[in-house]
């Protein structure tokens, strides 16, 4: 890539860094030449870090990676700073019990929703709720696709860049009622990993 | 496999056996050797299908392949023939608008839930949410992976069985309660294939 051309591209911010998925996304991103500024809620003195407020203010592209317990605290605090940017939304709702993870529900349909509804401004793309962190932060080749959902066609197209930033194949998989499936499968790809002792991705055949 | 053995395997009954998937499920079963009965709404005299009430009843295990506005009605008709058996559920609920396929949300959680609710001397047990109807249809290799849900070890290890002969890779996914998710993705990938113009299959990678 040249510099003029990298010039053009933005920096982009990790909401919640600092977690397993943030800090895979942060060394693959940085690896392909990608400026990345890591968020968290309270960031390591003298470490890089900063706090996501002032990650979701200075990025031009953000990304939320955050506990789902965070999810709605977080954006509602950075909503500002976000105001007419792409925001994308990689987090999974879940609980767990004796019977293993499950899937939650927000009241708005999704987290991707809830994020679209407390960010009005900005425009909410759901991505990445499938890739395994410990392999994101390994230095394998990713066997994973990622599928997008979204409703502004200029704001996929800048996340179908990113994930091919991250070295995997983006795919557009419909509007952003459509994120409540790609979230709650997190639950079932966590029940493979438990029975067959693995790090389950996604991929899609047949296309 | 040995006459001796194939006496053991159970008669597959396919409840919406004339539809795509059902009649793909079919042929597929019947070339791997397992004796298929073919259930229909409306049964075409002389066609060897049969009602929906009798190959129920005859049937093993059955696999419900009928459209999501049929499923309570079929179900409940069929439910005292199918008390003590593993019932298989394969039914997306999906609704349509200009924006393309979008999931439904049975009030009892999914379409396998809401089996499980109506047939409570059944196991249920999800599968084949994904598997391209067409691409049954064809001769070719399935490039595809087949997520199984349920909660009764022994009917998810019939399905096991089931699933491998139609000649894809069975999965087990966790319990029932992670059924909507299986059968809601199905929506995405219908919107996949319209972007990229395929018949995209669900794979999972990394076990």
């Amino acid at each position: 890539m040249s510099a003029e051309s990298s010039l053009e591209l933005p920096i982009v911010g990790i909401l919640g860094g600092t977690g397993a998925l943030g800090r895979g996304l942060a060394c693959r991103l940085a690896a392909s030449g990608v400026d990345v500024l890591v968020g968290s809620r309270a960031p390591t003195e003298g470490s890089g870090e900063m706090r996501n407020v002032d990650c979701a203010a200075e990025a031009g592209l953000v990304v939320v990676a955050v506990p789902w317990s965070a999810h709605a605290d977080v954006l509602v605090e950075c909503r500002a700073g976000l105001v007419g940017k792409t925001v994308v939304d990689a987090v999974n709702p879940l609980g767990s019990d004796e019977r293993g993870v499950f899937a939650l529900r927000p009241s708005e349909g999704s987290a991707c929703q809830q994020a679209q509804r407390l960010l009005a401004e900005s425009h909410v793309v759901g991505a990445f709720h499938h890739v395994s962190a410990p392999s994101l932060l390994g230095d394998e080749q990713l066997d994973s696709d990622v599928l997008v959902v979204g409703d502004d066609e200029h704001a996929v197209q800048t996340v179908m860049w990113l994930v091919g930033a991250v070295g995997v194949r983006p795919l557009f998989a419909g509007p952003l009622r459509g994120a409540h499936q790609l979230e709650a499968l997190s639950a079932n790809l966590v029940a493979l990993n438990r029975r067959y002792r693995g790090r389950s991705s996604l991929r899609i055949g047949g296309l």
